[in-house]
Order: structure tokens, then sequence, then C-alpha cells
């Protein structure tokens, strides 16, 4: 099959775009904004969401499920908040059309709302204005839980996965009796997001907090994991808010402590969406297509036979028949590919740009040697192995693709993080090579700004582990006790 | 604890709105017509969910998600599905809000979108608008594609699960070569719909075909699946269409056939939601609160320990631990509630209250004597039996709870379906006894319109194993062929 993607030296965001919708991932609907997740992409995403889903209840959450409207006065009770979500939202004013009486379908101007709905762009404030009829007392407290959902923002240039008006989501909110509990809650969840993030993703992230500029509206403190993109880029994927008693406040949710003591309830919020898809392809993938880590693969085995007549056709299709078994019953997800409308070098072609992280090839001269090829997606390394205890054989490959994926991932970041000392060479690291720039900065929101100004630069994150160091800002020569991570971003 | 719920005797209606409330399911929420899926409801939702994926993946179907905005234009392009659909629907007219100066929060007038886009009610259109860019030749059909998502019907009198403005659903819509494929996934999905109510949720469906009156907007044929209340009234727990060409033609979606020629795509789509939660609570609970088939109970076991001394509390433990492991090794979800803030006579009203299936209490005496006290929920029988083998007995128990509660379901079915001959017996069957009545029709909408007025009966479907019986109308006394099921219905 002709794939025609541009390559990545070419035009990296060329490359993705295309990738995204050669690969059947997704594509643009005839909605402005708004994607369609095509089976195959949706197919990842569901992979996600069961390892997702998994350590969120092995933490002690439950899923449930809230409106997807807002009433829109709602949004003026926090007020940090309605500055960050209630601008660029979907409005619902009208809830009925009608038939103009000529075949063409109008808005019923009768049936408009007493008050504008907005389609939720983030649930907190009807989740705390629901949380308030459950919460009376301590033994009410915690409150962990979780939404699986669809929210809008009326984003204005978007992007497949990175960037849509509609996406994809799970929010967690929990409610505490104390501050020291909450903050623990918004640490557990970082780390959960982390640990998916590097076990399932195979993507190294760097686990930091956000400055107040770059902090979720209404949160106290916002963690974040950061990945690094093959353009050197920085992406976040994942956020774990600390609310503090912002939204108990807004909201009225007080309880009735141990003591006996009325005090505000203490929150966190923590969400990770199909941004991630985008993470997970612009991190592994490509010029040829796609690379999955096996862990998300919807198709973690390939098998291609090769053959001129049926007779062969049918005796490589009962060696299938036992491979098949053997890899199912190890759990390994594995497809036949005999379609008789395609040749073989197509589907080679087709399964690579899929990313299918192990190809299994068996020709005629295969089946008299008691061999097969195999190729692995991600190094393209063939190698002719013996049919005898393949299917062992190809678990083990399954676990050294895992771990290579997150390896190079892991060294390509290490070799795009550089620390730099002046703002000259923080300029030029940025220009040259990009990745993160670990400078010191002397802490002020002006200079921050300032700097994204100058080079489009952001602080991703401080991480978690800085080590206490004293210098002086890049920018300004104010002293600074820390550096923090600078990077262009998506 | 005060359970204080309405019995059903006493108004059957308030005695589920009660219901739903007090075992945690669901609520009201500040948006009229929404609801709050709670926790414990959710993760019987999610039940749900998980039987019904494996059974659409196992029939070869995939998951995709599509846009949740509908360009209003849309609505036009299928004539009939635009009188059924496009008018009780949420309308998003403007992109933006902003601060009026005052601090309020107001629409802005001039982010008004060129054209309104509808909140789907359902996704036919969207969806074949998005197949028109995937069907080229018979190759790249069938298309067998699911959707799990959110929809808003703007409903003017809501209840919890059964009637609400928004509520969750599947959607599956298929594409095919020809009628014949076509009409066989739509009975196809019939059948997995029927094999998951008995199955799974203990309920005894009519399987059958709506008239052209209560057919889906757009459809050719609705198949549908008929259950019957404790109340008399039949509940639609699922349906699936047969679409004809009549998207294809909207969206003008040909393909090019085996033998060269262009045709429109053959279409199907069928449906669940959530409402299929107000069936379970509604076909099986009782005045004691919920009565859960077991295969669908977020707990499927409790252990209540009653202990006066901190020393029988531990001893009780240790045993509770044990039978834990074991029960778990079965794959049985169990829980141990030693909580201390409440006392056991207040935990087994709560259990009932929220229909766990089998209750285990152990007490000193049954510690000294090597018994538990085994209690079913749905029929309050209680027995003392040894604490040897008690996992399988509990294991066997289950079974036995989900075999009996789909009997009572159909037994009380049976007795409520009668077979009339004349409109006198059949408005005093309606009045007195409920259920479904088997009758005579002369199959126009006109009878049919007449009969709902003057009783408030529907046609519910006429049965697919229906045999062919010569009679007369109950209504007009014209000719007919078979009888068709009347009811009053939710």
């Amino acid at each position: 099959m002709s794939k025609g993607i541009t390559s990545r030296g070419t035009d990296y965001s060329q490359w993705y775009n295309e990738l995204v919708v050669k690969a059947d991932l997704a594509e643009h609907s005839a909605v402005r904004g708004c994607m369609v997740i095509k089976p195959y992409g949706y197919a990842i995403w569901e992979k996600m969401q069961a390892a997702l889903d998994k350590m969120f209840k092995d933490t002690g959450h439950s899923n449930a499920y809230f409106p997807l409207f807002i009433p829109k006065s709602f949004f003026s009770k926090e007020a940090s908040h309605v500055e960050g979500f209630a601008t660029e939202c979907a409005v619902v004013t009208h809830y009925r059309l009608k038939n103009d009486g000529s075949g063409q379908i109008v808005v019923d101007e009768e049936a408009k709302l007493e008050e504008e709905l907005i389609v939720r762009p983030t649930s907190e404030t009807i989740i705390w204005n629901t949380y308030k009829g459950w919460i009376e007392s301590y033994r009410d407290l915690p409150i962990l839980v979780n939404q699986w959902a669809n929210v809008v923002r009326w984003e204005m240039r978007t992007r497949l996965f990175l960037r849509t008006a509609e996406f994809l989501w799970q929010e967690g909110h929990t409610a505490h009796a104390t501050r020291e509990e909450a903050i623990e809650e918004t640490e557990r969840m970082l780390g959960v997001y982390a640990d998916f993030a590097e076990n399932w993703m195979a993507l190294p992230v760097i686990r930091g907090r956000k400055t107040e500029n770059e902090r979720f509206a209404g949160a106290l403190d916002t963690l974040c994991i950061e990945a690094l993109m093959q353009d050197g880029k920085a992406l976040q994927a994942g956020t774990s808010h600390f609310l503090g008693q912002n939204f108990a406040k807004a909201f009225d949710v007080k309880f009735t402590a141990r003591d006996g003591k009325l005090d505000y309830v203490w929150a966190t919020s923590w969400g990770v969406s199909t941004r991630l898809m985008g993470a997970l392809i612009m991190a592994h993938s490509d010029d040829q297509g796609l690379v999955l880590p096996p862990k998300l693969a919807p198709i973690q085995v390939v098998i291609v036979p090769i053959y001129k007549t049926d007779e062969e056709r049918q005796r490589i299709g009962e060696l299938a028949d036992n491979l098949l078994a053997d890899l199912k019953a190890m759990g390994i997800t594995v497809k036949y590919d005999d379609r008789d409308t395609h040749r073989p070098g197509f589907k080679f072609a087709e399964w690579e740009l899929k990313g299918v992280p192990v190809r299994i090839a068996v020709g005629t001269r295969d089946m008299q040697q008691g061999t097969v090829e195999i190729a692995r997606r991600d190094t393209q390394a063939k190698e002719t192995v013996p049919q005898q205890g393949l299917a062992l054989r190809v678990a083990e490959l399954l676990e050294d693709i895992q771990r290579s994926i997150y390896d190079k991932a892991r060294d390509f970041r290490e070799a795009h993080t550089t620390t730099v000392d002046s703002y000259e060479e923080f300029k030029r690291v940025l220009e040259e090579k990009g990745g993160f720039v670990a400078a010191h900065w002397d802490g002020t929101v002006e200079t921050e700004q300032l700097i994204k100004e100058e080079t489009k630069a952001t602080i991703r994150c401080i991480p978690l582990d800085n080590k206490e160091e004293h210098g002086v800002c890049v920018r300004t020569g104010k002293p600074s006790k820390q550096r923090v991570l600078f990077a262009k971003a998506y």
C-alpha cells in the first residue's frame, strides 16, 4: 500500500497530521473542531481506559456520572475558575427546533431557556454542587469518585487528539476531611499517572509542579507529568490538582469534624484525556508509521502467510491455527491476515503503518525448514527462527519491545535535556536543539511571561525531585534557589 | 437504619422514586431533567456495559466515537427522522461567555455560531455523514461499529433512569452491502439484547416487532424486546432497527458492488440505555429495597460480624479473612462490613435496601458451633450452615438466586398475560389486572390510535413467534390474522 507520509524531518507537524489519519486513528468531522475517533484509534483508547480504570479502583475510587450541562451561574461562584473556563464554551440557549412550514428546520425562539446551560468544560462546579448534598460529617468522607466523560472547550485552532473542541477524558473529584489527606491524594494520583505513562505508554515523564501562572483555574497547587516529543517539544500528559477549600467555599460544602466543629471540605481533581493518544503517537512513531507499545497495541502480533498455491495456503493455515491458539493462550492478541485480496508486501506496509509490534511471516521455504520470519516493528530487525517454541519467544519479544521503546524515549529525553546558565545559551539551545532546558528563574510571573514572549518557551514544571541550588535567573540575574524546566510545548 | 420506603401496594410510582434515591443509585441534579448516577448505581451500569460490550465484540463489532454535536441542517436530510428527533433538542447557539464588567457572566452575543449545533439525540445523521468517507466498494463493508455515549432529548416530564433529558446508552450503527445482511444484523442484535436481558438482568422479554406507528423515525422495521414490570406496565428494554437505504440516500453513501454496479448502502442501528437500570429495579425489587440479580450486583455477598468484645471481633475477623479469600478466588465479589460505627441490625437493613444477594452473619455462637447464618435477599430465607465448604455453597446459592429471580419474573409475566376477545374484556383486564393483553387488531394506525386514546394501552409489539390465527379486531370487528400484545407502558 502507498503510505506517502511526510517524513518527520521534512515537517514533523505534517507527519503527525497525516499519520493520525492514515493509520485510521481519527479524522476531522463535519463539526468544526470535533473529531471522529475511528475503531483502531478507539481500541487504543479503550486499552488506556481499562488500565487506568483498574488503577483508580485499586486506589479506592469508584466511577459515577454527572450532568453534561452546567447552569451558567455556577461558573460565577468560584472567582478564578470562571476566568479560566467560562469563556470559550458551547452555550445551550434553546431546547426546541421546529419546521418553519416550508420544510426548513429552525430554532424555535419561543423555547428559550430561562438560564443558559454550558456544555461542561470540566465538572468541578456541578460536582461540588452535588457533593453538598452528600456530605454532612467526617463519616461521609473521603469521597473518591471518578468520571469518564466527554467535555467541550471551544478551541479555535484544533489538532486531532492534541487539541479538539470535544474530547474524552476522565476527571477524578475527591473530597477530604483534612488538608493533609487531600494533598496526599493529589500526590497519589500523580503517581498513578506517572506509573501509567511509563509502564503502559512506555513514555518517560517528569513529575513536577506547575508555577502559579500555569496552575489550574481554582487550584492551590497543580502537579503534572511532562513528556518530551521527538520534535523537542514538551507535552503535559496529566495533571492532579490540590483545590484546597475553594470549591467547598464556593458551593458551601461543610462537614462536622470528629471534634464536632464545622469546617469546609478539602478537594482534589485530576484528569487525563484523549490527548494522551497524541503523546503516544508522537513519542514513539517513525516515518514508516505508528510504533505502539505492546501493552496498548490493539493487535500485538500479525501473521502473514506467503503462498503461491492453494495447497501451500492451506498448509500455512494449519500452522497458523496452532500458533494462534498458543499465542492466545498466553494472553497475546494476534491476527492472522490471510486476505486474498492483497499481496504480502501490501500487508507488511499496512501493519507497519498501524504499529503492530511483531510481524510473523511464513512462506514455502519456512514450511520446509520449520521456521518463520519474525520482524519487530520498533527496530525493523528481522530474524528467521524455529517454529518450535515460537509463542514463548514472541512473549519475550513483546516484553523486550515494551522496554526498548521506553528506553529509547528516555535516552532521547536525556539527550535533549540541557542545563544552561545564560540567556544566550538558553535561546540557542531552544532554537537549535529543543527539549527541556533546566535554568534558574527568579520566581516571578513577570519574568516567566517575558521569557515566553521572547522565546515561546514556558516553564513546564518545577520537578518534584529538584535539588536546592543557588544561582541567578537567566533572564533577570536575580537570585534563584532552584532550576526549573523550560520548553516549547504542545 | 430507617428505610421508610413507600410500599409498592400503596404507590408503586412513589416506591420506585424513593428506592432509586435511598438505595444510592441516582438523584436529580441542579439541571432540569438531568440525573446524577451515584457510584452504587454506576457500578451496576458498568457491569451491564461490560457484559454487553463483550457480546458486541464477540459478534464482530468495534467501538468508535463520533461528535456530541450535529449541525442543524443534518436533521433536514432524512424526512421522517427529523419529525421524530429534531424537535425537543438542546440547541447550541453561542460559543463564548464573557464578564459583563460588573462581575456577571453573560453570553457573548458576538460569538454566535453560523449554524446552530444540536446536542445529539441519536447519531444516525452524523455517523452516516462520516461513513460516506469510509465506503467506496463492497470491500469496505460491512462496517460494524458501536458507540458508548451520552445523548440528550429534551423531555418535559422526567423520572430517574426511565426518562431523563440526558442519558447514557450505546448505539450500534452498521453498514452492509445487501438488504439480507442488514436484516440478519438487525435480528442478531435483537438476539443479543434478549440474551442479555434474560441471562444477566434475569428479565424475561418478549421479542417482537413494532407497528408502523411505534417504529423508529427513519426505520423500515423496528424490532424490540418488551418486559413487564410488577405494576403490570410494559417497558421497552431495547430496540434494533432495519434502516433500509434511508440514511445512505439522505447522505449519499454509495458503494461499488461485486458486480461493478453502484448501489446505496444498507443500514441498521440498535441501542439500549440507562433506562435498563429502571427496568432492573422495577422488575425484581420489593418493599424492603432492591433485589439484584447476582450477575449484576456490585457486591454479591456481604459478611456482617456480630460481636460484643474485641476478642470476639478479632476471632470473627480471622474467619472472615479466610472466607473472603475463598470467595474471591471463586470470582465472587464480597464485602466484609466490620464498621464499628453501626450496629448489625442497621447493616442488615442497609444491605437489604441495596440488594446484596447473599448476607452472611457470624456471631459468637456460630464461632462455637462452626456455623454461619446465611440469608438470601430475594426470598428472605435464612439458614444456619457449616463454615466448612461455605464458599462452594455460596457460589451455588448465587446461581440459584439468579435463576429464581428470573423464574419469578417469568411466572409473574405469564400470570399477567391475558388473551381477550372483546373490547369489554380488553378494558376490564387492563383496568383490573394490567399486564400484556393479547388481542386481535385490524392492522390500521387509526384503530391503534383510537384504542390508545380510549384505554391508554399501546401495541407493545407483534411477537416474532406469533402464530397465524384468524379473528376480528376487538375494537372495530374487522378481520385480523394474528393477535398483538397491548399494554400500558413506561
